[in-house]
């Protein structure tokens, strides 16, 4: 893997080629006296010799040919559709575990949670009728914010909530409760926590427990006039079940910034839908600059020690 | 103005009828042993002996005949139309000061300034012509927020924006800088500021001086796509120098929530501006729980020592 003492780390993706080489830039930037490039470049003989490599949603049949691969890095916190193409692979998966990734998808769940509680989509449609009314403003510690998932990003979302005074309680598959957020767990305690909250923030990982989980009992289970936000998978929400929420009047809002198909679909009824927000997936796009230091100290790390960093556990997904 | 042991207080204001009844409610709700009723049911001689009112943009006339009058407790913080249509009345006006006050507005800050932060305009353009498209994103940190006015409206904004990682800065009269944020004054300071700002917050006093600060010389001092949020009053700004910025693209959006009219006019070309956010005057509605409790203690006090809570100072202007 060594040429004239430089390592050569193959890079595997299937970006567009300018965002190949805006990330190839700033990985290179962050790893001085190593080579990152794209796996085109190495030789057979390179490929065969890999132990590492950094990839982003990789063509799995770019990987095969790697028979020494031990690990690979992903630039992507989010790595199930990697786990379901390469079943049975022999190297472990590291995501992307960047803490300006969680404090990004903390700011974006405090941004739109704010956007709801303001009450910015009903302003925004009375300005297009030219219409002045106020309209009463609950404060922030009567907002009840409900959060599924407590990883990294809930953790950092909650504690984010909390600091702006809301009233925040999270459910995970382990309770971890920690400082003024109750923690729910189990079948039980997600009808409890349904039950109770006015804003719903949905950061799951995609697993098979998590595909549907928001189904037509789950969202009638909301209060009349609650919210949801998803943030981490499209496919945890039954499309059909939220849109006839919507149109029934029993949820208030949905702000979507991810879907089963994306770029969403021209077609999809969520564009035009008055009770739908929209967002491109940029809720906590990686940082290039932060996400590459830590890609370089894991992979120097391993070049100097042979330390691997925690892989994904592959019966969990995540 | 005592009738059977109960002290009757004047409640003058221009309010609707519904409006009036649900203040009534909560002030005397917040004040047993006290009656608030309003003017029209006091007779002509408790009318003489008030010695204090509670107010809300009350018609002056109504308070000419209380010759006794001492002091006004006025329910809103903005109390400029009353100074002027008062000028040399011999009672000291009291304006609210409501810590929740403080935090609704600095969390209206932060809302309209991750609204800004995040591109929310620009997605919901791209939704309604069905386009998915991702821009990048700054860090919080590389965001420069100048907020104009530090008193506790802008104080209590400028920390709430810190505490979510931006980079803050301020103007005001005095320069009274605080942890984490550089203050800057005087003329030459303002214009430092602006020159420096991507988004500017507007949280000044409507005085002579504010009166159309923000002009066209200093509109275009903000930085090519700067955006402003005017929180505070309308005629602090420019109308035609602002429409004019944000129609040649020299300033990137706008978030105003107050007017030189009020409510703002059908015929308004900032309704169907795209580059314009309008709000009808919602950053900071007062809390009627929260507000009547300091209404309350002011006017216990006084009755009870004599003691005047500090007024408006007439020259200043707040």
């Amino acid at each position: 893997m060594s040429e004239g003492g430089t390592t050569r780390i193959p890079f595997v993706s299937r970006m567009r080629a300018d965002d190949a080489a805006s990330w190839l830039a700033a990985l290179n930037a962050a790893m001085p006296g190593r080579q990152v490039v794209p796996l085109a470049e190495l030789t057979p003989a390179e490929r065969a010799a890999a132990a590492v490599a950094i990839v982003a949603d990789p063509d799995p049949a770019d990987l095969l040919p790697m028979h020494r691969l031990v690990w690979v890095q992903s630039l992507w916190a989010g790595v199930e559709r990697m786990l379901s193409e390469t079943q049975g692979a022999p190297y472990a998966i590291v995501r992307m575990n960047d803490p300006q990734l969680a404090l990004t998808m903390a700011e974006a769940v405090l941004a739109w949670t704010l956007y709801l509680h303001r009450d910015m989509p009903r302003y925004r449609r009375q300005q297009q009728a030219a219409q002045w009314r106020q309209h009463p403003l609950a404060l922030a510690r009567d907002r009840r914010i409900g959060i599924l998932g407590l990883g990294n990003l809930g953790k950092a979302a909650a504690c984010a909530l909390v600091n702006q005074g809301f009233n925040v309680s999270g459910w995970s598959r382990t309770a971890s409760g920690f400082d003024g957020v109750e923690t729910l767990t189990g079948e039980d305690g997600l009808d409890a926590l349904l039950e109770w909250t006015d804003i719903l923030v949905i950061l799951l990982p995609l697993t098979p427990e998590t595909r549907g989980l928001m189904d037509r009992r789950r969202l009638g289970t909301l209060p009349v006039s609650a919210s949801i936000i998803n943030f981490a998978r499209g496919p945890i929400i039954d499309d059909d079940a939220l849109l006839e929420a919507l149109n029934t009047g029993h949820l208030g809002h949905a702000v979507l910034d991810v879907f089963a198909t994306e770029p969403l679909p021209e077609a999809s009824p969520y564009w035009k839908h008055p009770g739908v927000t929209v967002l491109p997936h940029i809720s906590a796009p990686t940082n290039k600059a932060t996400a590459s230091r830590i890609v370089a100290a894991n992979v120097e790390a391993y070049l100097r020690t042979g330390m691997v960093p925690p892989g994904v556990d592959r019966a969990k997904g995540y």
